[in-house]
């Protein structure tokens, strides 16, 4: 499908921007529905965030963007509206011009990262999980497993006082599941999530030990590049199941579209 | 090619801006050079230029913009360089990105046009030529029509002083060429050219009368959209050689894609 004049435009905002997988999953779903529509990365600093938001507002066919790091907590105040998963977040990763012409921003990270797994075939509720990471979309996928039903969510980061906040947030939203605060131990969990950024750059730590990984644990990692981090790699020689940062993007990008009522894409 | 995270961008901005060819183009030619790259629309209203264009130069992947109507006088005191051609017409069709970060603008719609005509193999110099419209692209493309060579050139607009101010504009800048302000009559003049808007829309009256023509002239016109105007069929029926939009928007493309440093796509 050639881009037209007429073409309808998205967009994904952030810094780094060039190992974002958004384009070509767009483009093609686009391409497969014969849309004349095109979906391109724009790279933006954090501190030009404003006056390029504000710039953005002002493209009569720009219909939808998708932000990822660092913008989906700075994006907030610079939007007119927000829905009920951004408000509770307090982060969005996809917002839609709407009929008013109002910007309105949701936050499908979290709910991305359960249609990922289950669509790998794994049902997060009844089980207990361990989650390392508690920022941007960590506070997303906390929130995410506590509706989805895990029975336990134990929650770690390195940075003092994160985790703590964000299981009295997730514990008070959701008070049939027990939010507690954790090491980062595997051992005994069913479901072991990496929601830091460890596995972008080549030789960053694991998120956890490999070694307290036993078979039949499912360890499930944020990363979208590289697709097999080494965090999956070890888990995987240790016998354990597998779920990549692509089921996570393919779920949040889903929730995406149909968002920006583009519902027939890759549903 | 698919579009990934790391594409450069490139755009044209106009109100309407669905009408215009450029994005098959220059998409068509990133993908025979095998370019990591996009070309999009953006649709921008004239009030929202200033606004809109703050936010463009944030975007570190944004390589140059196309201008087109209504845009091209409005960019250039939002820009930080002009070229020549672009200091004589007052106005500017294409920007890059310096690689010291200041926007330059310059003007090839005038260039590309004889660029057009010279392709379509017939040469300007020497020729005695009427031109219709002294707008916005009609002033680049006096200059450049003198600059080629012409012997004569009749400049005639409806709206009062504008054909005389270019003509003396002309004039000044190029005393070998006879300028002077004319009467819409083609008879007589070995090139005609459309530099109106008529004939972008169905209905549009001609920009001369068909009547006056006769075999052997030269008709020339500027709309993209449609390739074959009214008037170029009417001036094909009377014996007249022509010259569609086509040409002068593949002449332009090519220049701006040099203007851009892309100096191999289309050459």
């Amino acid at each position: 499908m050639p881009i037209t004049g007429a073409a309808r435009l998205f967009a994904i905002l952030g810094d780094p921007v060039g190992v974002v997988r958004s384009p070509a999953w767009w483009n093609d779903r686009f391409a497969e529905a014969g849309l004349d529509a095109a979906f391109v990365p724009l790279d933006v600093a954090a501190a030009d965030l404003p006056a390029a938001w504000r710039g953005l507002t002002r493209l009569r066919n720009l219909d939808g963007v998708v932000l990822t790091m660092p913008h989906k907590q700075a994006v907030v105040p610079l939007l007119d509206a927000l829905g009920p998963l951004a408000r509770l977040a307090g982060a969005v990763n996809t917002v839609r011009r709407r009929a008013d012409g109002a910007w309105e921003g949701e936050m499908f990270d979290g709910e991305g990262f359960v249609a990922g797994l289950r669509a790998e075939g794994h049902e997060p509720a009844g089980m207990r999980a361990l989650q390392v990471g508690c920022g941007g979309a960590g506070r997303a996928i906390a929130f995410a497993l506590a509706r989805a039903g895990v029975t336990e969510l134990a929650l770690s980061d390195t940075a003092p006082g994160r985790a703590g906040a964000l299981a009295e947030a997730v514990a008070a939203a959701f008070p049939g599941c027990r939010v507690a605060t954790a090491l980062p131990d595997p051992a005994g969990y069913g479901l072991v999530v990496n929601a830091t950024p460890l596995g972008l750059r080549p030789g960053d730590a694991l998120a956890v030990e490999p070694g307290r990984l036993s078979p039949g644990q499912v360890v499930a990692d944020v990363i979208p590049t590289p697709e097999r981090t080494a965090l999956l790699d070890a888990a995987a020689a240790a016998g354990c199941d597998t779920v990549t940062g692509r089921a996570m993007f393919e779920g949040q990008a889903r929730l995406a579209a149909a968002f920006l009522g583009l519902a027939d894409l890759g549903g």
